[in-house]
């Protein structure tokens, strides 16, 4: 094993990405022949964790190792550590086999980040030969237990879009107030009423109208929208609101 | 190192207790002398998790081997992995250098749990010797990090407190609005006055009042309340208001 890794502690990243229709998670492939027999499965971005970093630097230097993304919004929500969670399927103890550190229980720190994928021309966001984003809801199996993870980074994904405003994140700067729907739908699973949608957010004082319409769109042009995190840090208040 | 522990990970519990007047966490002593020189600090619940253990299952092994408590409320909010978070006072030093297993770097996996204290008599409440209740707000100073883990503690049980009916975790099973009030206002540091409280709570229809009242108190008695977990469950709906 390489020197200066934790043996039994690893980070791994599900990062979601939204391109105006689908809420989109980035795998790695984990390709691998044994026998003859060759393995072709779908991971999350991972690794284990060195020792002379804390967590945050870790998730950070693990998703630029495996994805080349870099300088992203990191969020940790979770750690697993049920002593099965590597040997739960037959190729994943084929791939424990084969590689040089088959700790047999390992903690990992599971995190979430969330990036603007709509413009694809952006050279920030060049990932990685055998990285690859795929549709959160056609992914239904994945390595060791990647998929529970992805589920629990869902759910909070989803109580976080409903207390603080880190849907932005997943946005250009500048959007229209039907993308923003569209984000809101998609990771909520639901669709709103247009009308209902507009009156809900109409408390949201960080978000400032522009003089500005979108450009190059079939369409009839939409106002365009900010989010302003300096608006948001002077007005926003504890929600002493307790009906939960 | 006794076999089957993992020596890199550990858990640490942050017990909060409320006893009607003031919130307080379960602190364990940490004493021991070296060249004469008596060390005597205060530490949460703690230790390394074993090989054939999930997380929830150590943290409750923990909390039952260091408190003598069992079958509480646990809950998982954040891992701690700073490689200097052992080393930062002298005095974890030396203690770090006569244990039998200091490891340079340990990650812990910290929960915290609610319990109400007001029942004195109660027999599962009996705690291990060397073990003690302290006010939060009286808690300067911990071992290693361990201050750092309470104040994300309660960060998080304040947001948890605002969007999901935990309080009831800290009260007993028949309370008064009076001890409910004393409750938030302690754990969110203010004071309500007692008809806007009264009010914020009325939406609250798994509260329910009873026909019975206190006994035994000086005052006037006041209404005794359950929290039904049947009727948040049943009627419980998205936070579709998004005006945070």
């Amino acid at each position: 094993m390489e020197e200066g890794l934790i043996p039994n502690v690893s980070v791994d990243c599900v990062v979601f990405g939204f391109d105006f229709t689908t809420l989109n998670v980035l795998l790695i492939e984990r390709n691998f022949t044994v026998d003859g027999v060759v393995y072709d499965d779908l991971k999350l971005p991972g690794d284990l964790m060195r020792l002379d970093e804390d967590l945050d630097t870790a998730a950070g230097r693990i998703l630029k190792e495996n994805t080349g993304l870099s300088n992203i919004y990191l969020n940790q929500f979770k750690s697993f550590g049920s002593p099965d969670r590597l040997k739960k399927k037959p190729r994943d103890m084929k791939w424990l086999l084969q590689i040089d550190h088959p700790e047999e229980h390992v903690i990992t720190i599971a995190y979430y980040s969330l990036i603007d994928i709509s413009a694809q021309h952006n050279s920030d966001l060049i990932i990685s030969d055998n990285a690859r984003w795929c549709p959160v809801h056609e992914v239904t199996d994945l390595v060791m237990d990647h998929m529970d993870i992805v589920q629990c980074a869902l759910e909070h994904l989803r109580i976080e879009l409903l207390n603080k405003p880190i849907g932005f994140e997943l946005l250009p700067d500048k959007f229209t107030l039907s993308q923003m729907q569209k984000l809101y739908e998609v990771i909520l699973e639901t669709t709103f009423d247009k009308r209902n949608f507009r009156k809900k957010i109409s408390s949201m004082k960080y978000l400032i109208p522009l003089n500005e319409k979108q450009v190059g769109v079939a369409h009839k042009p939409a106002r365009l929208y900010i989010f302003s995190r300096e608006v948001y840090t002077k007005t926003k208040k504890d929600n002493f609101d307790f009906s939960v």
